[in-house]
């Protein structure tokens, strides 16, 4: 299998050093940004470019690793070709292919990824999509070198796992951000919640998240609430934290006990 | 030293194992549940009381380890004695013991506890306060034997600390809960998210929480933003979505680059 990368971000990066890894043959990588593009050909040693007619037509599979917004200016400006078109995200249909080619196929890593940053693919889930068996056997098996968890998901149920990841990544990494910038006021290094984050993240493994919901809102200390909201000088953090609150406490409430 | 504990929840039960684990004896457990005193005496075999009246007079410690609004009144109707008074809360400051005690401390362990969970306390950080040096030396040597990570932090610091650990662990967990809710909708087990979440919270180990963040709010990627907000039915979900997503936004524009 021969394999084109068509984006070189966290993402992209992650998965192509991956397969490299793997012994798969990685022909190229496209980039509109030099830099990003050069950066990973040089991980992956292969040849890169920045403009799409040089785009070689000898791949495989063409995976599609960029913003969201990007995809379908950069597959009108495609040349045709008979490798399989797929593409990572979580929340864009398999038909945005539709008209471009008829191996489509989608490669959904659940992972968070920054470029500096090695995640092992083994434990990643990944998702698969595929327009026909051919396609989606093609996809499995390099999935399946990969990732010791891989499946077959419809785009619609994929959209509705991506937002979830959003909910369960992005706005989590999100609270730490917040977290940090209270300490940092204080001047406490960020460290001393490493323990808290390790365990909050850990306990899951054997709870519901909603049996392992502490803290104030859960027990709805309504004084802790009220002295916490006046120690908030950001308008914003305070709406949020006045709203995760009621949220909070909303879900126990409605919790079968 | 002989430890008496005021309260039988989720911290008290953990602290009071790892009390007793390392050698120290506990006298006597009071909590108003009687199910809760008995629950927690029984692991770690001493007597219990409802009553505060049966309290027993000839502890070294006291430790108050109940819900923040209940300690004023708790307090109130304790006998006095020539124990240390410390409480484990992290927003009520040590001046809340002014006029019951002068031998008084707080001994704030940072971490999310549940009964059913036992926690490593040699990973814990533990914060000490203390009205004196005498009142210190003890409240360190306990938590010195149970933790590695233990300091001194006045009122007002861990007033701020626990306020971070309220975004970091409890808004967090309410991360995990939603997810898990959007989850359970198309019926996909949560469990597909574990290593997104773990990952999530080990990335910080290596990168600052800024520069960790991902996902299409950092990318201002309207499309996907849009889109999520449109699949979600719950009024208050969305509004969090679109609260959290300008929140993230707008700290990548002020991230210094």
């Amino acid at each position: 299998m021969k394999l084109i990368f068509i984006g070189a971000g966290n993402l992209a990066t992650q998965l192509a050093l991956a397969c490299s890894k793997q012994g798969f043959e990685i022909l190229q990588v496209y980039s509109r940004t030099e830099a990003s593009a050069r950066a990973l050909a040089e991980k992956v040693q292969c040849g890169f470019t920045t403009s799409l007619s040089e785009l070689r037509d000898d791949a495989d599979l063409y995976l599609f690793s960029v913003k969201d917004d990007a995809l379908p200016g950069l597959l009108a400006a495609m040349k045709p070709n008979n490798g399989i078109w797929a593409h990572t995200a979580g929340s864009i249909p398999m038909s945005v292919f539709d008209g471009y080619t008829d191996k489509q196929g989608v490669f959904y890593p659940l992972q968070t990824f920054s470029k500096s940053r090695t995640v092992n693919f083994r434990k990643i889930p990944i998702f698969i999509e595929a327009s026909s068996e051919a396609v989606a056997e093609s996809l499995l098996q390099i999935a399946s070198r990969l990732s010791d968890q891989v499946s077959l998901l419809t785009s619609d149920k994929r959209k509705r796992l991506h937002l979830a990841a959003v909910f369960a990544c992005n706005f989590t990494n999100h609270m730490y951000v917040l977290a940090s910038k209270l300490l940092q006021e204080e001047h406490i290094p960020i460290d001393v919640l490493q323990p808290l984050i390790d365990e909050t993240a850990a306990k899951i493994h054997d709870l519901t998240p909603a049996a392992a919901q502490t803290g104030p809102a859960v027990r709805y200390d309504e004084q802790v609430i009220s002295k916490q909201l006046g120690m908030l000088s950001d308008p914003r953090m305070q709406e949020l934290y006045r709203l995760l609150s009621e949220s909070i406490h909303q879900e126990a409430i409605n919790k079968p006990t």
